[in-house]
């Protein structure tokens, strides 16, 4: 019996490939052992890991001067990381503020630099994205930061932005990532948590054009130095391994629907799908402008908000989980990540309407 | 079929775990969703992060004073936290070197603080521990560090150091942790990676006396902060949330065993079992001064160095895997941590008594 699980991360997963990972979970590949339980530097293992490079290099189409890293932790590490890296101590960077990821970013990023705050949409309470005009780096900034998904309050920027001066583009994608083609050659860094639509918590994925690793500044945990980490191949300490592997099945399971361009349709089905429903409901509502509503996290509310237990326990009763607001938030969120397929949110909008019929 | 895994970690697991991770992958307590798929934040997976430090608790008999903290990372992550959140920029602390991991662990501390070398066993070739009168705190050091095992030497400290002056003990146990009972209270600070007698990489545990969490140094990564971390019930960030599921199990496992005097005879059985096989032989050696010989971590050489990989190649067909050495040091290397049953040792020792038959 499995639900469609609507949790915003750690989110449901490819069934092919949680049963794959059962399927192999005490004798891996014949060798008698779990992947859990083999070294990082042996064979078998390190052709997981060329694999999952690999793949993901091919899924982005990741141009040759760009090193991936597979480090421990989530996107909240490589917040202090990234001004350690890209930065030093009197440097100044560019931030823009969507919302509470941007936020927390940002205020990690205040601990080792300088944080110019490039836009701010409190003036909306962060229900747009700035205009792609308006993003220009300031001069000599260290870099340029956005997050291009805000998983709590649901805004997704509809473009990459253009910052100029040649100050590099440093993008979260904790929660948009492989969910449509991306312009790599355009970002000087993108990283990103795993525990949306990669794989399982306690792994991040950084991409960084090579150029930037001038190395870390003193007082860096070696972990969290990129240049230090890109020379070991992610195996300067004992990387979480199944986590590592888990995304690796993930990334072929990614070219086995098509890839990108295939599963970029699809998610622009299905957030379709469910904001068409939304927006024809007088029942429904969601708050952000529709040039920049995700494609991943759509929150919506309901017009009587004294309705909303019932409407997530009779949710949970026909099989559909975790669509609770984001605590800080309140109200509804059903996360779209790749692994949630299209008969879900129809099952979703089904139960929408018949609930919205019976209350409404 | 299941070979005996003697890798040095990631390492082998107990079967019964393995067991129970693989039936509830897909469907984890009849949710319809892996553990791999919920919030650390939802009722089901608080209750097991909750029984995890109440099963640890109980298993090494951490008093009240004493926080608990499940960390993203290893032991190398905490090389690092470790200065930053004891002590500041200026401070001393002391460190004992036994080896490889010593090595590791004080080098990253000297990019935080001033090293002080306690005690440094270079003479023996590091088959040695310090006397136990020997070791003594420097006036005002910040802490006093040990390697309680080294992976690699195959030392174990066969007793607690008692550096005195009131400066705090810090111990790596990420070798021997749960592999028999520990006196807590004697401890300022342990800390472990995860992969050897916990669970998968990915995930550290830290247990720490209250006292000594009075804030981190300015510029220490949150994720780092152990106070900061304290405080969020380890979920500051999100947390490798399956390693610390199957840690939880570990601990079940544990004490379905009969808790730590169980295991540790079992462990001293093991390790006497193959230690004597290598003493009564003029083929095998281990270089390990006996009163120091490490439980979980036996190396060894053969008398005719050009047999080893016939050694290797002949133990693999026999279902005895990962007994290389370390690629630093070469020769053999069997670890006996707490998921190697006495029959694994059992068939090594016999292998090896018939290879020394035939090769002699």
């Amino acid at each position: 019996m499995r639900v469609f699980n609507f949790a915003a991360g750690p989110a449901t997963m490819p069934l092919e490939v949680l049963e794959q990972a059962r399927a192999e979970l005490t004798d891996w590949r014949g060798s008698g052992m779990s992947v859990m339980e083999v070294s990082h530097r042996g064979k078998a293992f390190l052709a997981v890991a060329q694999g999952a490079e690999a793949d993901l290099r091919e899924l982005l189409a990741i141009p040759d001067d760009y090193r991936v890293l597979f480090l421990p932790g989530g996107a909240t590490a490589q917040f202090a990381a990234i001004p350690m890296n890209l930065a030093g101590p009197g440097d100044v960077a560019d931030y823009v503020n969507t919302g509470a990821w941007s936020k927390k970013a940002l205020a990690e990023a205040r601990r080792f630099l300088k944080v110019h705050v490039a836009a701010d949409e409190a003036a909306s309470k962060y229900t747009t994205v700035p205009g792609v005009a308006t993003l220009r780096a300031s001069p000599g900034a260290a870099y340029f930061h956005y997050t291009a998904n805000e998983t709590i309050g649901g805004v997704e920027f509809p473009y990459v932005p253009d910052p100029g001066g040649g100050v590099p583009l440093v993008a979260d994608l904790s929660s948009n990532i492989l969910s449509a083609p991306l312009p790599v050659a355009r970002f000087g860094l993108i990283y990103a948590g795993a525990q949306k639509n990669i794989g399982p918590a306690g792994l991040a994925v950084v991409i960084v054009r090579a150029g930037l690793l001038r190395g870390a500044r003193p007082g860096t945990p070696a972990v969290l130095d990129y240049a230090a980490q890109a020379q070991e191949g992610s195996m300067l300490n004992t990387p979480p391994t199944f986590a590592w592997y888990v995304a690796a099945l993930v990334f072929q399971w990614l070219k086995a629907q098509g890839g990108l361009t295939v599963i970029a349709a699809r998610n622009q089905a299905k957030a379709r799908l469910l904001y068409d429903t939304i927006d024809a409901s007088g029942f429904y509502a969601n708050p952000v402008a529709k040039d920049c509503r995700s494609l991943m996290n759509v929150p919506f509310t309901l017009k009587e908000p004294e309705l909303e237990p019932t409407f997530l326990t009779q949710a949970r009763a026909a099989g559909l989980t975790n669509l609770e607001g984001h605590r800080s938030v309140g109200g509804m969120r059903a996360s779209l990540y790749n692994a949630m397929p299209l008969a879900g949110v129809a099952a979703l909008v089904a139960f929408m309407r018949e609930f919205e019929r019976r209350h409404g």
